[in-house]
């Protein structure tokens, strides 16, 4: 996906709330914005606005010194969906089709997002989704999902953020379960940006028991395959199907050629517009591979 | 008001909003924004919001040469707001305390605000306001305005967007019945500015019948007194009381030791924040004449 010029403003906001979270002074947080104002005529908005944002968060260490803001914040998310996850698994048991509900959790969970929103009441948002059937789902290929599963031995499974990993471990269960000779790849960032998922994270909540655990070789905000490493170029060239959790690996790899199932929870009007739906939508979109 | 960092994406995200109604393409719509991206590094936050507003604004006419994008917005305001001026005016009829309804319905029509959303529906806005009897009123120092009015013989009524205008005309007719002795001077930007009334927009709506109609020589966003008319200063500096409309007013003369009365709906977090409310709030705000 381009970037369109609403993303603008938007990479702003999103540069202040990293810089706040930081913990900077006012100073530097005004220098940071200004360091990113400076180079904004420089990038052309045929990049993918995750490429932008890897750009503009890239300016905050080179100024602020701190690597990684949001490492309390990683390690709170994992701790509170983890507490969460015997409530989350019995919300599974008794449904007809347990893979669709691991579907729309691992979907929800996608609700955790501190890059879009740093005002975040984790446990709240959770319980929300623990007391809630009703999602609104405007694109939803589930039964292309469910075939490709099927017939797919080498599945690619790119993670978004930390505590979200919780719920992709529970649909990551499912899949493993009910097809354990599948090879499964869940794949994290190398380095921290904003609250995304690190191979810390990933063991921590226990990925590992569901699926091989590596890292992408990039500290860019979605998956940016020109950034990655050789070993994940060359999974990712293999995968029979990739399942790709966040707006932000949607927006990075939407002009891919690869069998990719998106999923995530739309979280700006930009998107929204973009796939016709609306913000806060669920969304299980199907990109095809063209063939 | 100093400038919040927060107002730096808000400043992007207007100034876009002003370049697709100027209607001109994507690539100078970029242009404008990269151009504002370019100054801002040596813009001092201790500018007010309006301040800097006016710098960005100004990137608008040099680059796409459009000098008043909303003029076709101002004249529909002015028009459809008219169109509903019986029904207002009825609204008013036997209500207890005339000038209270009449200070409320001019707050409610800062609504009309083209400058912070470009999707307003002015019918609708507006039968909502004469369907609604409660507002959230936050800040409401109405007993000292109806105590400032009275004692006050030179009045000045600063006034903000077109449209929002007809509400004007309604306080300020209630006002001249009451007291037909004192002085009102009512004042509009002197060049366009966003959807803010000009002096060709005081006359259509009828102002001139309640009030001495002037401009404050200037085109800026709110009131920066630096950059008024002398003849403007005058007055400003000999009002007894100044009844300032709208957020871009309060945010430009909040620092003002003058008798001022903000009346205004708040339109942004920033603004909430920094006075203590909500979003949406009606606000009568009483700067008092620090002596």
């Amino acid at each position: 996906m381009k970037t369109y010029l609403d993303c603008i403003p938007c990479f702003f906001r999103q540069l202040l709330s990293a810089a706040r979270i930081a913990n900077i002074s006012a100073r530097d947080q005004k220098k940071i914005l200004d360091k990113f104002a400076q180079i904004l005529p420089d990038i052309p908005l045929s990049y993918s606005p995750p490429e932008i944002a890897h750009i503009a968060y890239g300016i905050l260490p080179e100024i602020s010194g701190k690597k990684d803001p949001y490492n309390r914040i990683r390690r709170k998310s994992n701790e509170i969906a983890l507490s969460f996850l015997p409530q989350l698994k019995k919300k599974i048991e008794g449904t007809k089709d347990k893979l669709l509900k691991c579907v729309e959790l691992a979907i929800l969970g996608n609700v955790i997002d501190f890059g879009v929103r740093d005002d975040l009441n984790l446990r709240s948002e959770i319980k929300k989704i623990l007391n809630t059937d009703n999602y609104k789902k405007s694109i939803f290929h589930y039964s292309e999902f469910k075939r490709v599963l099927k017939k797919s031995d080498f599945i690619l499974y790119l993670a978004d953020n930390a505590g979200e990993i919780v719920f992709d471990r529970i649909l990551l269960e499912e899949m493993k379960n009910t097809y354990p000779q599948k090879k499964i790849y869940y794949v994290v960032k190398s380095e921290p940006i904003i609250n995304d998922a690190l191979l810390d994270d990933a063991y921590r909540v226990g990925i590992n028991m569901f699926a091989y655990v590596m890292t992408n070789g990039s500290n860019a905000p979605g998956t940016i395959i020109s950034l990655c490493s050789k070993e994940f170029k060359g999974i990712y060239k293999k995968a029979d199907m990739i399942i790709s959790k966040g707006q932000g690996n949607f927006e990075s790899l939407s002009r891919s050629t690869k069998d990719i199932f998106f999923m995530f929870m739309v979280k700006c009007s930009v998107v929204a517009k973009h796939i016709g739906c609306n913000i806060s939508d669920l969304v299980l979109l199907y990109n095809k591979k063209r063939r």
